[in-house]
């Protein structure tokens, strides 16, 4: 029976339609649906009882799986796409996510043809596994401290791989505890005494035979990380090296070289090659989120359609707590921040064959407008997914803390992505370095590009007044955009003349740092809500598609410009009037939502195997469900507990005996 | 040694004296010194392993905790007061949470004196084991549609409890699912045919012989919930009645009776004398949010002055992260949240005394704003906590990640409580209903009292302007609160002239229901701006310690001001370059806070066994100790892991065997 089918019922727009909108493209939503039932269907990939297991039967549980979805992909012939979402939709945090998504991209993008030849083959056929070691006990975001050092000994041509001191001890990196046979690791590169900075470098960990560690290497897991199951089914691990020597041709030699001498050279290959993969890796990471968000709210959605509270009417059914104002206002900008994250994530898509494209062509003239805008899109979905998904827990009640409602685990798997690759606010203050130096360079001659390309009509956006008059004028494209770019151009301005105020830059900078992460937001949000605005300006086709996602881009805007309406106050692009008009519309745009948000959570085509959350299950049946579940819990193995004769029954029969417990 | 020793001589008050201060007396500071080191210095109070135990292991170690600690009050003749700071100490949830903190106050609040005498005594001496059995399967914010019934039976003078549906199952109740051998349930009270709605029942669930629940009972525990240790050391159950019958004087009689022949009376004792427990058990928790907040803060402070991430000169020590503006300027307002916390619960100790004295005298006249006060306090403060523990996380970098920072764990143990006693939402609803209230009757002549006594002012208050001519006027206690009471009033105020444009009041009050919560939101942070203020016009004894508490009181406020300097400017309480000015203040308060930031935080005066963290640790040794911590995980009992043959080895030697694995 679908206890949803009633809400079903209502949508005002074709859920097919809108799947594809949703995957990106037919081929697209086809793939996504026969992966993700091929790994739902498979007993292999269950996942149910993850978070009732101890670490150790968890991570072979994680080994066992990661080694069976191999196996599947090379008996079916699955290309690499289909490959990648057969790991995207087992959902479990592998040891292959590293190999594939950091140790072969890195090897891709920093070695030579020949190392690429030899190590890609090897990795492909996953004859070894590799991981990216990078992060050491003392230094993340300050990538240029690393303390591990890479000596070259021109006596037998080989590289001496060191950790010199305690903090120097690699930490953190994923599939390194006990899986990988090598990894790229980086070092301080020293030659003829001369210390050239980090550099990358191939490395073997374990015997190929034995698995045992290779003699002068130290390693193993670093432990339980947040929550159960959720990451800790990853052998995040520790590393030390005692002298290990590799030859000197495992160093990545694409962008800077030792010769046979020990003469260090920087090749002709321009540095800038490298930012290829990080927009990339960032790309990934944007649409991560809006993986992770909607699932999150697919799973409070359809709760908040099911679950009843209040309001009975002459013994009548209550009121399903979706319709309350309170929950909508804190679920429906979060289906909206699903659908945004989707759109920013796809355009970002578009820059990154550009950035590749232009990068190929030799023109580096867009690179610092997209680094700044990658980092800050990385920082802003990121942020806003964990407290996301977390908003959608507590919006769940009491039942979002069970482990059964898939909302702990989610979160608990998602947060780091607030702090890998980058933390939040070291990239926010990267932006703000960009914002800052585009402010300078305003008038000089130099033209804003891109998502910064606004700042161009700078005089016009210092002194613009919102047209606004009444609630739908918000509906309009325009206004919404002149406003968020106002905010974000007048907070730029406001931070750039008060960094003028110091005589030393740098420690205006770092006074003024929280005022730039606050600009830099504000940039950010406008290219989300800008990407958004663009999306819709395309052919979307579908039955009332279109219609739904101008809904939810009024949502996405007016909820930020309410949230932020500080912002907009202080840099009086807005008038308070005009703000509480945009509250007036945001409030009857949630009624427009409503009679949709069943479906449109529908359109992630998300499986119950996927979702693995019983709140959360497409045909609304709770309880029960529930119900059975607490009884599969360990505790429950017997009626009375273990510890009832050694601890209860003692206390009830006041038997307590003074000898140690 | 003391790696934060030179953080420690940069304090500018006495920290003993600031130790009293926090502990709220020198009678509480010496006890809570005094019990915190006899709990830390007890191996069999350990609790480094807690995170890597199965739920079956990790509960019956609680087991042997909750009797081990029962033991040594008893052994150690300790007072009611001592034997709860034990508890606390221990920090881990146990069934003697419910059993001394809602069963026994349950009976004592609703209980008839002989109900009292009788249940209390096997209480206390703990010969019977209770639970507060309230929450069903499908309704917890909504107690009066609870659907459990008592069907008084007046042939054998007793009650029938039944479970008829499916979401009747009792479901959450802590120490229910393995322990309690007792409960209060609540349910809907039928007698002569008539529902007499939702009355507790004292119930016996288990045999006091063998500890088999009793026939018609099914229980057990309904599963693992958020997190690694957390929570899951409590058994929150699932409980079912099959006709169950308890002898008639089983129901707490206190306000309500029903008679040998069935009559259902109306005691005398006023409805209202329940609202004291209630006021009792918001204190405490707003007290708890204290101590969770500040345990957070307590480790990001430590870990922030002892990591160095970037800024090194010539070669010297890199930059402490905490002194980088944007760290400070996440970190301090929590820091100062914590102490605001801690001396809003202070006065909350006053209030239920106060209540508790006007019960007696027959005063109902300050409950409705004692209720919706404390109703509103434990919603921000929970709120405010939970996300707190999070940033402090954050703070922290990946480390904040490892279950070894105590931070994960610290978080979703807390969590629950912006759910349980009051969903948050539901609650700040409450507060918002009074409101309305208390504006609708003002100039009728009835006087707002208490926390709510600002309105008094109203018409000064909606056309006031602040006074702020430069960031040192927002020093000024009287600037500070004037602009947040006309802040308040004024939201308040707007909320009802838009709720009087609808016809029908309560579809006005859904509908703008979001707004109120705001309007809420802002009344509540007056009341702890103002009590942070009034703390301070208290002598309060020692060396500069009133001066830190006047910055932290001044970080509090403008903090809070610059987050939502969007209520501020829309309700034109301030002007943008006042806005401007309070964030200028809030950057020089941030660089007072700097020098005495450890010292602050070792005014709360944590153990290193409560706090339990190795990132928070006393010494700041943070390095090693991580270091060695990680080689405990199971991970790591053999260097090849658990696996290797079946999978990974297989993998790599590419001798996949087609057969299922
Ligand atoms: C689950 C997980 C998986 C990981 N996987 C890998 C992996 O596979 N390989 C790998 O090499 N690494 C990995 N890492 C490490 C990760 O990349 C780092 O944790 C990350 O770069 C953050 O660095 P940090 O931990 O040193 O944080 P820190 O830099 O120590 O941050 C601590 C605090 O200082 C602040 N801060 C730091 N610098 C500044 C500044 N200049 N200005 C203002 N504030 C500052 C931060 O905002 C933060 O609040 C992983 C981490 C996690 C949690
Ligand atoms: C760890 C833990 C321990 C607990 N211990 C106990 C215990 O010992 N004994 C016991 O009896 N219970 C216990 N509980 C249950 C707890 O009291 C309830 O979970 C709590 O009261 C919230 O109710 P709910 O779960 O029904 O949430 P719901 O009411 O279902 O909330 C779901 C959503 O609906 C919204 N909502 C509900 N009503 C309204 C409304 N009128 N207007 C607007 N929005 C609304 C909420 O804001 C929330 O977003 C415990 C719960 C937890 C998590
Ligand atoms: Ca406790």
């Amino acid at each position: 029976m679908d206890y949803l089918g009633a809400e079903r019922k209502k949508a005002e727009f074709d859920v097919e339609d809108m799947k594809i909108v949703w995957a990106g493209s037919i081929h697209a939503h086809q793939l996504s649906d026969r992966i993700s039932k091929l790994v739902a269907n498979d007993p292999a990939f269950r996942k149910d009882d993850r978070t009732m297991l101890a670490r150790k039967e968890l991570f072979k549980n994680t080994l066992r799986k990661a080694t069976y979805a191999w196996k599947l992909i090379n008996e079916l012939q699955l290309s690499e796409e289909e490959a990648s979402k057969v790991r995207f939709y087992v959902d479990e945090p592998a040891f292959t996510d590293l190999h594939w998504g950091m140790f072969v991209p890195a090897i891709k993008g920093q070695g030579t043809d020949e190392q690429q030849k030899k190590w890609l083959s090897l990795s492909y056929k996953m004859k070894i596994i590799g991981c990216y070691a990078q992060t050491e006990l003392g230094h993340g975001s300050n990538v240029q401290g690393l303390e591990t050092t890479a000596t070259f000994d021109p006596k037998t041509d080989e590289f001496i791989i060191d950790s010199p001191t305690l903090t120097s001890s690699k930490w953190w990196p994923g599939g390194l505890g006990k899986v990988s046979t090598h990894a790229v690791v980086y070092a301080r590169l020293i030659t003829g005494g001369q210390d050239y900075g980090v550099h990358g470098f191939i490395v073997q960990l374990r015997s190929l035979e034995d698995h045992n560690p290779l003699p002068g290497i130290t390693v193993g897991d670093i432990g339980m990380k947040f929550g159960n199951g959720a990451y800790n089914t990853m052998d995040n691990g520790v590393l030390r090296f005692d002298h290990v020597r590799i030859p000197r041709d495992q160093m990545l030699m694409r962008v800077s070289q030792v010769t046979r001498e020990g003469k260090f050279i920087e090749s002709d290959v321009p540095r800038q090659l490298l930012y290829g993969t990080m927009v990339y890796v960032r790309k990934t990471i944007v649409m991560d989120a809006s993986y992770a968000l909607s699932k999150a709210v697919c799973i409070a959605t359809r709760y908040s359609a099911v679950r009843r509270q209040f309001g009975s009417q002459n013994g009548g059914p209550e009121t399903q707590v979706i319709d309350y104002k309170t929950q909508q206002s804190r679920l429906f900008p979060l289906l909206a921040s699903a659908y945004a994250f989707r759109f920013v994530g796809e355009w970002l898509s578009w820059l990154y064959t550009d950035v590749t494209q232009r990068l190929q062509a030799k023109d580096y003239s867009t690179l610092p407008e997209a680094h700044a805008c990658t980092a800050g899109l990385k920082s802003l979905t990121t942020t806003a997914t964990a407290d996301g998904i977390e908003e959608c827990r507590k919006l769940c009640g009491g039942h979002g803390y069970l482990c059964t409602s898939g909302l702990p685990e989610l979160y608990a798997v998602y947060v780091p992505a607030c702090t890998y690759e980058g933390d939040n606010i070291v990239l926010m203050l990267q932006v703000a370095r960009f914002l800052m130096k585009t402010v300078s360079q305003l008038g000089s001659g130099k033209q804003p590009v891109g998502t910064i390309a606004y700042m161009k009509r700078i005089e016009h956006l210092m002194q613009s007044h919102s047209d606004v008059q009444k609630p739908q004028d918000w509906l309009k494209p325009s206004s919404v955009l002149e406003a968020f770019e106002a905010r974000a151009a007048r907070m730029s301005v406001a931070c750039a003349k008060n960094l003028s105020k110091f005589s030393n830059q740098e420690e205006g900078f770092a006074q003024l740092s929280a005022d730039l992460v606050e600009a830099a937001v504000a940039h950010c949000q406008l290219i989300v809500v800008s990407k958004f605005i663009e999306k819709l300006q395309q052919d979307i086709p579908g039955n009332g598609v279109k219609q739904q996602l101008e809904v939810l881009s009024g949502v996405y805007s007016l909820f930020l410009l309410h949230k932020h309406q500080g912002d907009f106050l202080a840099t009086g692009c807005i008038t308070p009037k005009q703000a509480s008009l945009a509250n007036e519309q945001l409030r009857a745009l949630y009624s427009k939502v409503r009679p949709n948000a069943i479906s449109l959570v529908d359109s992630f085509n998300y499986t119950d195997h996927f979702l693995g959350s019983i709140l959360g299950r497409y045909d609304g049946n709770v309880y029960p469900n529930l119900y059975e579940a607490a009884w599969k819990d360990p505790l429950n193995d017997s009626v009375v507990p273990d510890g009832y004769h050694d601890y209860i029954r003692p206390l009830l029969k006041q038997q307590l005996v003074p000898a140690k417990l």
